[in-house]
């Protein structure tokens, strides 16, 4: 059917590819490019014996001449966008520039901010419109499948949803006393960070943490949860008419969140250099060499997550809940396409985007949250690919 | 009166040199030997204007001969040492060859097991009683006064001690969310090691920090309390004929403990070097520089400390139990000797030891633990010398 080019060659990128590696009738062609190319001709290796062609590419992707040229060499039907946030814009620029789709998981960040924000990516809605071309913006899982589940739950549900809590639960465990997915600094933000929640046409803001709730997830058990700000409330609070309330909850457990406010509170955590032995080193990057190595982490990673929305609302006139949730298991996930459910999770839903947008069935010019869609064959396609869902519809509420 | 030769630099001899100044009446004269004599130098600048007089020496206290050498052109009455636990021994082989007394705050301590044993000092009793010379072991405040206190009620209040529990509490704040006074390394192994206690006849071990409890101190409150092995249970089972139960009890606050737990946790205690960046660095040693320096606590500490016994035991047949404590004051301490009270609450009562054996008030030959002596002078000096007591006669008991 298709070519696509995908950006990026970290953990989720290598599940989009292996996952457009099993659907060849989709994507017949895909070009993987990154800074270092070496990722990208491993990730070929690894899946060269199936029926999709996988070319390689050295890609600077914060160079929007050099996305051009290469869009213009490979020739992809769509643009899948899994390096850095920082680099949407510029990818963006390329794909305007050679009028080819575009579809991405995290939403701009510029680089010496930490605003979570998609004005900057809205404000191509025009040009995309003018060129006839379509941008998904936020197609992981969340961002992006919490989308699909509301824009489902308003098709199918209710005639109005008054308020949304969206619950990302990760249970899995390493088995080490604390290590981190990813950067420690970025776990550090996520603590540190006031939280907000959108109530009657308004964010507003919480101390870090302030608000904590238990909640007993399906196949999980208790969880402690803490109120976050998270990017897809700001485009669910205009794209789900008379929304008066969203929440986003995630879990943290006692221990990670001692682990990261101890090591911030000895300054393990700063990026300020200091003199040690004659040579100036930074804590942060120290601390790194002696926690675990993250790639480390994927085969040893029990359990499941459990990521899904609680809808309330009505319907013909009457009060209505609604809960709809994917669990994903650490250990299958690591067996199917050698990455731990956090990628996984948002691999999957990054190739079904494409895959939409290839079957023409997400096909409209302008730029686009994903509850902006047909949210009926992505719903579909979760099922088919690896992210099946359940629904509860007396579902216990966050208090 | 006398001629003392102080060995050691560091905070607590410090407040001892202090000390000594203070009383030039006892001490005329003293030495201050340490391996950096720089320390010496500065200790002796800062104090000049007494009527004490002051020299220096650098001294390599590993070395036997070097002492008996330095012994000999100095010609002291007594030896104070309060340099590393490690060398009491080289210290003692030269007093008796010079036939000085001596004097310590902690007992010897092989460099290379952890054990807190007296064995190796009590080796020497029959040396030193053929010497004539006096050795006065652990005269520091935990070990040493609560040696003296132990005395005191044995002489005054009861027939007969059955019980004895020793608190040391630290409520001293420096307003950091985390810093260790000394070497990290000897924090952690304070929490990870195991308790113990004497009960009829024995010690019984316990896992580290395996029995808590919350005591309400006297001019400080309700703090959680860790039973700790510590070396003055090892003399008074011995000296205080007929005695049950002793327990030592010491302070941490939970925050301290998580800290240090974590820091062991991630690997940042660790002396096993790592390779960063094409070096070898010991975690611990990289942690120990991004902790706030040692020194500079002192100025910024506030708050108490509270060091005491409880007895419980027999007098005239009935019942009755006995709580005698000192209240130190950082601030107050950092004010006087430029010392904050641990080592204030130790360099005190070696300068006192030291008095009690110039004024030959503690004069006998052999080789003695504080509770061996009489107690009444010594409580009298502790009155006039910093660190008056306070007793309760109906205290609240440890459960």
């Amino acid at each position: 059917m298709g070519k696509a080019l995908i950006i990026g060659a970290g953990g989720v990128a290598s599940v989009v590819v292996h996952k457009c590696c099993q659907n060849p009738e989709v994507f017949e062609e895909i070009c993987i490019a990154s800074r270092t190319v070496s990722k990208c001709d491993a990730l070929k290796e690894k899946l060269k014996e199936g029926k999709t062609k996988i070319s390689t590419a050295s890609l600077d992707a914060d160079n929007t001449e050099e996305v051009i040229a290469l869009i213009n060499q490979f020739k992809p039907d769509i643009v899948i966008n899994v390096a850095l946030p920082y680099q949407d814009l510029t990818i963006m620029d390329a794909c305007l520039a050679t009028k080819v789709d575009y579809l991405d998981t995290a939403n701009y960040e510029p680089l010496d901010t930490a605003k979570f924000e998609y004005k900057w990516q809205w404000a191509y809605k025009e040009k995309f419109e003018k060129a006839g071309i379509t941008a998904v913006l936020g197609c992981g899982f969340d961002p992006g499948v919490t989308g699909v589940f509301s824009a489902f739950a308003m098709k199918h549900y209710f005639d109005e949803i008054k308020q949304i809590d969206i619950l990302d639960a990760n249970a899995g465990d390493h088995g080490y006393p604390f290590a981190t997915n990813f950067n420690p600094e970025i776990n550090i933000r996520e603590i540190t960070a006031n939280g907000s929640y959108f109530e009657k046409g308004q964010f507003i803001e919480t101390e870090p943490l302030e608000i904590k709730r238990v909640y007993n997830f399906p196949e999980i058990g208790n969880k402690d949860i803490y109120l976050l700000h998270h990017e897809e409330m700001e485009s669910l609070a205009l794209n789900i008419k008379g929304i008066e309330k969203i929440r986003f909850w995630m879990t943290f457990s006692e221990k990670y969140i001692t682990h990261l406010r101890v090591l911030e509170n000895v300054g393990m955590t700063s990026i300020e250099p200091i003199d040690f032995e004659g040579q100036k080193i930074v804590p942060l990057q120290f601390l790194k060499a002696v926690l675990p190595d993250p790639a480390s982490l994927g085969p040893r990673t029990k359990g499941k997550t459990n990521i899904g929305c609680i809808y309330q609302g009505t319907k013909n006139g009457e009060d209505k809940t609604y809960y709809v949730y994917n669990v994903c298991d650490h250990e299958e996930c690591y067996k199917e396409v050698g990455s731990q459910a956090i990628s996984y999770t948002t691999g999957v839903p990054a190739m079904i985007g494409a895959m939409m947008v290839l079957q023409k069935k997400w096909k409209k010019p302008g730029v686009f949250n994903v509850e902006e869609f047909d949210p009926d064959p992505f719903m579909e396609a979760l099922n088919k690919w690896g992210l099946p869902w359940k629904e509860e519809f007396a579902p216990t509420l966050v208090d």
